[in-house]
């Protein structure tokens, strides 16, 4: 079952996502028509060249981009307006809109969408057509969608250089709550406990209190609307999150043996969750291990060392720089198969980098 | 005031941190002296050139480097041992081993220490001369703690790159809890969600994800015996999260307007947090921007784009590489200043890769 994507598509929403679906779309020769409720969205979105604003008679497919509040009432209506086309949606919960459309007219001929891509930024200006190169691409149809519709809505994921992923509406909320919602409360909820800490505490902090709370740094707008959404699975997850920090507390409150007892099941449990992370290419994650290079923080001195990391012969898996407290150095770390890091740090010792394990 | 390092130092217990303090202190020509009880650890210690494991009559300096619970009563038979030493610590809690010493004869001779660094991985042969280049290295006095002990062990901190900030136990304490042991726990509560998800919940995973859950995936001796001795602290500010996560509930419970007025408290305060922790050199944090880059995975690559960023002339501020799902390809993230981002991305189009911001 194959859907080409012939056009013309109709985008209404031209946030973000709904510019960068436009965007990779007319890099595909597809004709794209852009509908907006504020008019100088629209005009931005067309500047950048993600299609026109001229209206669309019979579009073979409309992709709703608006906010995930108003997607299930936007997508009803737009099932109505054009009765021939396909229509999917990209809001980042699948039940509100899904349900809807299930109980339309337009049921077979909707399919909900959920490609797993963002940024911190935000509107036309920041869309890109290469957004969603190698992500999941949630395809999550309804009971009545038809096989031709959603061999469409995997074609447009596909032909966008996403992965698609069918999966139910009610599976794919759970997902996000996991895998997205909740590590974002508890990023924001660890970050705002440094709100009020007095500034020298905050002297001591370094690359993992960093890691932890890089995703709370992002916009409030969208996240309401989210939570918003999906609120009874994340709550979910929540309560179970509570009950383990309950556990802590208890088990802090124990000390000694008890303590290491109690606390010891907690944090194996940490471990095996990271373990189960899909790695990348979606395969499992590869055995590796890290090289450490300090370099100094001056133009040039980067690059001379991915040369050098190159000219070892070594594949390189991973790469993070950790800017060190009070130092014109940064830590560089090489993430490499386990069984090539001996010969990659000699390699850098070799050619004069301070390198090791 | 001064305290140069002239040595005798004896090291007691050959951890990672241990032998790392060793073999920076040999790099410096200082002679060092090794103990643990454990005499292959020792060995290893001693094999990997951390100093020797003859005694020592006088040292100038003990530094006891043995798990956190064992910290007070070494440090005390240490003082004891060894009458004219400075004897200091590197313990990740302050209170337990300072409170002893204060309490002691030595208490004039004792100053605890704690080097903000460290690995995933332990023992003599992971230590590395380099671990504390550019690190906080906190100094913790007793109230009787001479000038001189005091300048002794700030020396040892500057001399091994680390930079000392002079603290009070408690302060420490406190500060830790809050940048590195309560974060440790909730990013392991997190990750603990997934040991019992669905795999294919799993597949939606992205970076965000990955960032939070990161830590979690280290070792859990250490741990236990850190959240051991420094559990008051780390309770106090896990109960004060769960304060606020049972704000987030009843958010979640509200819904609509009222949902979005209690959430964006929380979620304003969580981008509060973030923008509290110091940046590179302890300055504050430059306002940066993404070039995002994709980059095929294969050796060369990367290092082909990082030759071409260092020839753009735009100083490279920090640099991620996120793997993506189910294809070989990587998308680097090139943070620079905000008003070098434009060139750079001009630059890097320039010379072929499909650079955007």
């Amino acid at each position: 079952m194959t859907g080409a994507v012939t056009g013309p598509v109709l985008v209404v929403g031209c946030g973000l996502i709904g510019t960068s679906v436009a965007l990779a779309l007319r890099e595909l020769d597809v004709a794209v028509h852009l509908r907006d409720r504020e008019s100088t969205v629209v005009e931005m979105a067309v500047a950048v060249g993600a299609g026109t604003a001229e209206p669309v008679e019979a579009p073979q497919l409309v992709i709703v981009a608006v906010p995930p509040s108003a997607t299930p009432d936007t997508a009803a209506m737009l099932l109505a307006e054009f009765p021939d086309a396909v229509v999917t949606d990209v809001a980042s919960v699948k039940q509100p809109v899904v349900s809807v459309a299930a109980a339309g007219d337009g049921s077979a001929r909707f399919v909900g969408g959920h490609p797993m891509a963002g940024t911190e930024r935000s509107g036309p200006v920041a869309g890109s057509a290469r957004l969603f190169e190698g992500r999941p691409w949630a395809v999550v149809p309804t009971p009545d969608s038809t096989p031709e519709a959603i061999a469409l809505v995997e074609e447009v994921a596909a032909s966008l250089q996403a992965v698609p992923l069918r999966m139910a509406a009610d599976a794919h909320d759970e997902a996000v709550a996991l895998v997205s919602h909740v590590p974002h409360l508890v990023s924001v909820l660890t970050a705002g406990l440094l709100a009020s800490a007095p500034r020298d505490h905050l002297e001591l902090a370094g690359p993992g209190l960093r890691d932890v709370t890089r995703i709370a740094g992002s916009g409030t707008g969208m996240w309401l609307d989210i939570l918003d959404s999906n609120a009874r699975p994340v709550r979910e997850l929540l309560v179970s999150l509570r009950g383990d920090l309950d556990r802590v507390l208890d088990a802090l409150d124990s000390g000694g043996e008890t303590l290491a007892g109690r606390m010891s099941d907690v944090l194996d449990a940490g471990r095996a969750g990271t373990r189960r992370i899909p790695g990348k290419h979606g395969a499992t994650r590869i055995e590796s291990a890290a090289v450490l290079v300090p370099v100094e923080d001056r133009p040039g001195e980067l690059s001379r060392l991915m040369a050098d990391v190159g000219a070892s012969g070594v594949n390189l898996e991973d790469l993070s720089i950790d800017h060190e407290y009070g130092r014109p150095v940064g830590l560089a770390a090489i993430e490499v198969a386990v069984d090539r890091a001996d010969h990659l740090v000699a390699s850098l010792i070799e050619r004069g980098w301070p390198a090791y394990r």
